[in-house]
């Protein structure tokens, strides 16, 4: 596992709600950030086509100053209906949502119903579907198949997912230098496997 | 072809910069609401998952009003990347921006350098990508593979792709009740006639 040393705190956006600042907080890193340059190395490096979701936002009033862009004076964030990625890798439809989490479980009330239906839609197409979750304390990110939330969010006489219970379903993500978290690696093992 | 007279003139949605207002307009119908409602019948009638990014927004600046929602105050549109839509239909991954256009023919600065760019990803990662043109005044919208568009964007002397052209190269779409825009018709025509 690799640290950043030499990383410099990086600016939270603020085009999130975000309440999701702390994940490898000495790194001063968002999971969200790490995906996203993830994803800029695997397009230019022509691996992947995988994008953020802009999040949703009702727009309530604009204004439109003389000589200068539209200006959005109300607006409100909006709850998503899918998943925040979707994209396409080595010509299959791919759709993840990414969660952190502080404690050492994943609570179900991180993910909504429409997501989680969302995901089930993708798996019936067709579509490789899952999850990449973040251990904020233990700064380890796995990958789990859709299917396996899925489930327990239907079944589980639980509220979250353990985090044993990720460990073993699910795969670790190697973290590294570029791409910070190599999650396609995983879906090559996982999902691909007969097609190399 | 189908006009709509009972159709109730809709309120357009300020969610979007909305340059587009006038796609056959007796019906007070854009086409993005017509490929709005067609994603969802083919969402319902689980033929497809299919959606429409959110427009990227750039938030400047949002207030937090005690007991009440986050209020974006300052706020304004981001040029997107990507295209508008993107899903997953019978397995394929799908990518496609729509546009309309009052002219007999579609101006290439109705289309980013960047979606340009972004559909040839698509093409070479193997996925479906093509553009929708709704030509406004004649009331016809084809489908139009992007390679077609690609093409031309980067070798023609025009600066537009005529109506005759497209009409040639691209397939009309059939308008109906449910779905309004028969798209996916026209992509097993195109694109999964060997899978039949």
């Amino acid at each position: 596992m690799v640290n950043y040393p030499n990383m410099k705190k990086r600016q939270m956006s603020v085009s999130q709600p975000s309440t999701h600042k702390h994940y490898t907080a000495h790194r001063g890193m968002s999971l969200e950030e790490d995906i996203s340059l993830s994803n800029e190395y695997y397009l230019t490096t022509q691996k992947a086509v995988i994008y953020k979701k802009p999040t949703p936002i009702q727009i309530v009033k604009v204004d439109y100053p003389r000589r200068e862009a539209a200006k959005i004076v109300e607006a409100y964030y909006k709850t998503p209906s899918t998943t925040d990625y979707n994209g396409i890798y080595k010509g299959k439809y791919i759709d993840f949502e990414a969660k952190e989490t502080r404690i050492k479980s994943f609570p179900f009330a991180n993910i909504s119903l429409h997501q989680v239906e969302h995901l089930q839609r993708i798996i019936d197409h067709g579509g490789i579907a899952f999850i990449i979750i973040a251990f904020t304390s233990l700064n380890e990110v796995y990958l789990i198949d859709a299917s396996y939330i899925i489930h327990d969010y239907y079944h589980s006489q639980r509220k979250s997912m353990t985090y044993d219970k990720i460990k073993t379903l699910g795969h670790l993500i190697s973290q590294g230098f570029q791409p910070r978290l190599d999650y396609l690696k995983v879906v090559d093992e996982v999902y691909l496997k007969e097609d190399e």
